[in-house]
């Protein structure tokens, strides 16, 4: 829904003041739109244009290398005839003008009266209409201009800016736009400034497969796939369209988002528009995936092929420093892909095999991190219980995750050595694996405490280097209403001499104790009062490890 | 709400590999992240990152001239230590790691973690944690980092370009930090990929006034103002943050949009934002408006400004050719921009001043064009009502807008002649103004009906011009349920001898019959099936403003 406005009658002219301030290196504002500051040696002018909406077409299209100019309505409302001549007289060269906007009504009257009047006054003025939403209609001459309006408007531009005659650009611009086709689908409807309601609704859970940038009709409406089969909804309707007369199989392709549809969903759906179309033996040339035909806040997406010959490539590679899209090249010769090192994986470590009494302490460390995971999995809904309590619930999850991925790397570990490795070998590996994949911030205190604890010889400077660690990265102090809560008054057990038992019969008393404590400091205040009577997830898991050890090696002892 | 994706879990990964296909140009994918190709000349590597779903932020910010790699994680999770260390090994070229981020606990556990194995390790490993967001803490410090991040990893990343040392890279990347401050509001929250529900809630009405990018608490909930009040709120909670130490009056400015926050938006908001900070007696340079820092589909929006020294400049100017980040100087030395005309109100017609029977013709034109002013006020509601049964009910109303901007203008011409114009005159000025100020499709007919009326000598012909260019413009017949079906009876009439009088019976009998019509081919279905029964708005306000013309200039004759 748009947000920001003043006057929403005058959003248009008011959102075109802050456009122009800002980019008043290059443009001028005219009565009716804007046009760039015209080139020292001039050119054929290329005037885009129509309603308002669907930044950066039109007015973000201006710019060196690509419009001369942009006629800009209100909101989704075709400009005035008057406004389009004046846009063109303005950005009008002497070499002649294109009007060239999408096939619409509106657009067709307006533009279609300035270019009658703007060569009755002697100003050469071609019009070159884009008809590129293959959903529209069968006939190509009759479909609505959406997307391919960038293609369309690029491959005049760059022919100007090339320094072509009037006539090659008009014939390059009906030749962009006769081997330019979109498909598109709308998740949701888009809302006018100062209005509440969505200007059209998309049944939820449905997409509307062809519906226009305005709302207009499409084919039909479907359940929403998953990315997959969007792209090949996509692909598929694009590639029934194919012009008969395509030059080659290299392709411009657009994957354009229409407002609320966000880059990492383009991403991901390019992936797969990208596998389809190299399947199709179709070879993609300088794809874009962003935002270059919106509908304000429209949830959606279209995808845009335009088959290139020589001629289009040469256009569609082009420069160009227009305010809302900018193409330059990068100095990629500068860079060597060759050298990038993806071998990143650490060199392997080197095992030891241990000797003597480290054989069984080796032993019971496999066997302990195994009841560890084995635990955490009967836990997991009792973690996660006690941590929705004042937190997002997770804890539980994570240390699943943390104590598997522990586990899995620890039998890899022995099934590539052939023996136990020394219980230093497997803690580090344990840690490792488990800050990798548990994330959060539990599953990092845990990795690195378990990596520290791997430099140590005996159970005592384990759990003490393992709390230095958690103490340090995690910043919390004893009181907080954290992990620490339960492992410190633990080490402080076993550093007095206590036996494993009793320290962990220390541990799950301290556990409990958490109940009575609030939250450290900078946690927010009602989380802090809710816990109060619940006590801490991550202390309560410690406790629950440290007892269920004890228990395995102590009747084990016995 | 994210609508493409596979399987949410893997959502991260999956949207990755497309962007990565996207970019196969500039990047190589790494465990844990992206890296760019490395340039030949070897420089300090500035590795950038913290959880995904902010877009451009992070992997959209890899490239020449930016950021050397990024660390990719899961939405809204920092990345592990291992994935950072992984990253950060493919991307050092032997000259240094400057880890960087936002002041977030997991990304400063994670990313500690890595730079202590990488110093380990003979990497020297350098960290700058970014803390921009003025509504997270008083104190500068323990500022959370979030647009903010854009300034510090640029500043950064054009040091490292220009060869400069690591130790000089850390110096900039921390004043970088120092001068600058980001302030935030949030309309509406963002949707996890999979989610049905936002992640967390914005009252209807409200904004979350410095609401944090992952959703932290902000300072307050406010009533939504309009842009000028957010404008006012965001320079001046940044303003009353200005560093102390600031060493000039120059700023580099970001006006970030969240996600679903739109161009238009931004750009309306720009232009009050550069306005407060021109009054401030600040300079703006090199603005960026658009999407730097996002949170999935968040509505808001950021200020960031980073006070500038020469240092600063230079860094900020320089260009940059990442993913998602285009910054390349336009050829602006080959445009004129003292050539633009901008006047193009075309020059002033000469005006003829009638003479004998052509006075009282003028007169009664004058009369005419205020009397159907006047009908149309009276007849908005009305002709609305009947519009709405099967349009979008804006007849009415572009009626007045027209009719009204004819008589204003008609006014004018005679308030600056001195003297009321002939016929023609008039209705070529009132033709225009129609069709500049009503907008939509019966603002350009009839616009350009009286421009070609104006041309002719006789009512007859002038009503024959007229019905010619709406037919030609409208590409509408007969039959076809528009203004066509009272127009064409009328002008019939006319020409066949019937007075004024009786050929506007004629036209009002033909417009209430235009009940029994379907509209054309073309419109909606369900549209065309309703508006059976019920007469077409354009018909009938035709035929009133010709009945109520006959009234008035028959009573005359009498």
């Amino acid at each position: 829904m748009t947000k920001l406005f003043l006057d929403p009658a005058e959003f248009s002219e008011d959102q075109l003041d802050g456009f122009v301030d800002l980019y008043s290196d290059r443009l001028t504002r005219v009565t009716g739109g804007v046009v760039t500051h015209p080139p020292k040696e001039p050119q054929v002018a290329v005037v885009v244009g129509g309603g308002s909406g669907h930044y950066p077409a039109f007015a973000g299209l201006v710019g060196p290398g690509f419009a001369s100019g942009a006629v800009v309505g209100n909101i989704f409302t075709s400009p005035s005839a008057a406004h389009v001549y004046s846009v063109a007289k303005a950005a009008n060269q002497g070499k002649g003008v294109i009007l060239t906007f999408g096939n619409y009504a509106g657009d067709n009257m307006n533009f279609g009266i300035a270019a009658k009047r703007l060569n009755a006054e002697g100003i050469d003025t071609r019009i070159v209409v884009v008809t590129d939403d293959v959903a529209s209609a069968s006939t190509p001459k009759d479909r609505r201009g959406i997307a391919g309006d960038f293609t369309v408007f690029k491959a005049m531009s760059a022919a100007a800016a090339a320094g072509k005659s009037l006539d090659e650009v008009e014939r390059i611009g009906r030749h962009a736009n006769d081997m330019t086709r979109t498909m598109g689908v709308a998740f949701s409807g888009c809302t006018m400034p100062g209005a509440t309601e969505p200007l059209f609704d998309v049944p939820q859970g449905k997409m509307g497969v062809g519906l226009g940038i305005h709302g207009e009709p499409g084919i039909k409406d479907e359940t929403i796939g998953d990315a997959e089969e969007i792209a090949d909804l996509l692909v598929s309707h694009v590639l029934d369209a194919v012009p008969s007369d395509a030059a080659s199989d290299r392709v411009a392709v657009i994957l354009n988002g229409l407002g609320a549809t966000k880059y990492e969903e383009l991403f991901l759906t390019y992936g797969k528009v990208a596998a389809k179309l190299r399947a199709a033996g179709l070879s993609i040339v300088e794809p874009e995936v962003g935002e270059l035909v919106t509908s304000l806040d429209m949830g959606g997406i279209s995808l845009t092929l335009m088959w290139l010959d020589d001629e289009l490539e040469a256009a569609w590679h082009a420069e160009a420093y227009a305010c809302g899209y900018r193409k330059s090249h990068a100095p990629l010769e500068t860079l060597d892909p060759t050298a990038v090192s993806t071998a990143t994986n650490e060199a392997e470590a080197e095992l030891t095999e241990p000797e003597g009494d480290a054989v069984a302490v080796a032993e019971q460390v496999r066997r302990g991190i195994g009841i560890v995971a084995q635990l955490m999995k009967d836990q997991e809904s009792h973690l996660g219980k006690i941590d929705a309590i004042a937190g997002d619930g997770d804890h539980g999850r994570g240390m699943v995750r943390g104590t598997s991925a522990a586990q899995n790397a620890v039998d890899k570990l022995v099934a590539k050595a052939g023996f136990t490795p020394s219980a230093s070998d497997q803690l580090r590996t344990a840690g490792a694996a488990w800050a990798l994949e548990a994330g959060g911030t539990s599953g990092v205190l845990w990795g690195a405490g378990l990596e520290a604890a791997a430099g140590t010889s005996t159970v005592a400077e384990g759990v003490a280097a393992f709390a230095d660690t958690v103490q340090q990265l995690g910043g919390a102090q004893v009181g907080d209403k954290t992990l620490l809560d339960a492992l410190i008054p633990f080490r402080d057990a076993l550093g007095a001499g206590s036996s494993f038992s009793d320290a962990a019969d220390v541990a799950v008393k301290a556990a409990a104790a958490t109940s009575d404590l609030v939250p450290r400091k900078g946690r927010a205040a009602p989380l802090a009062e809710k816990s109060v009577g619940h006590p801490d997830a991550g202390a309560i898991s410690f406790s629950m490890i440290a007892q269920r050890l004890a228990e395995e090696f102590t009747q084990e002892a016995n």
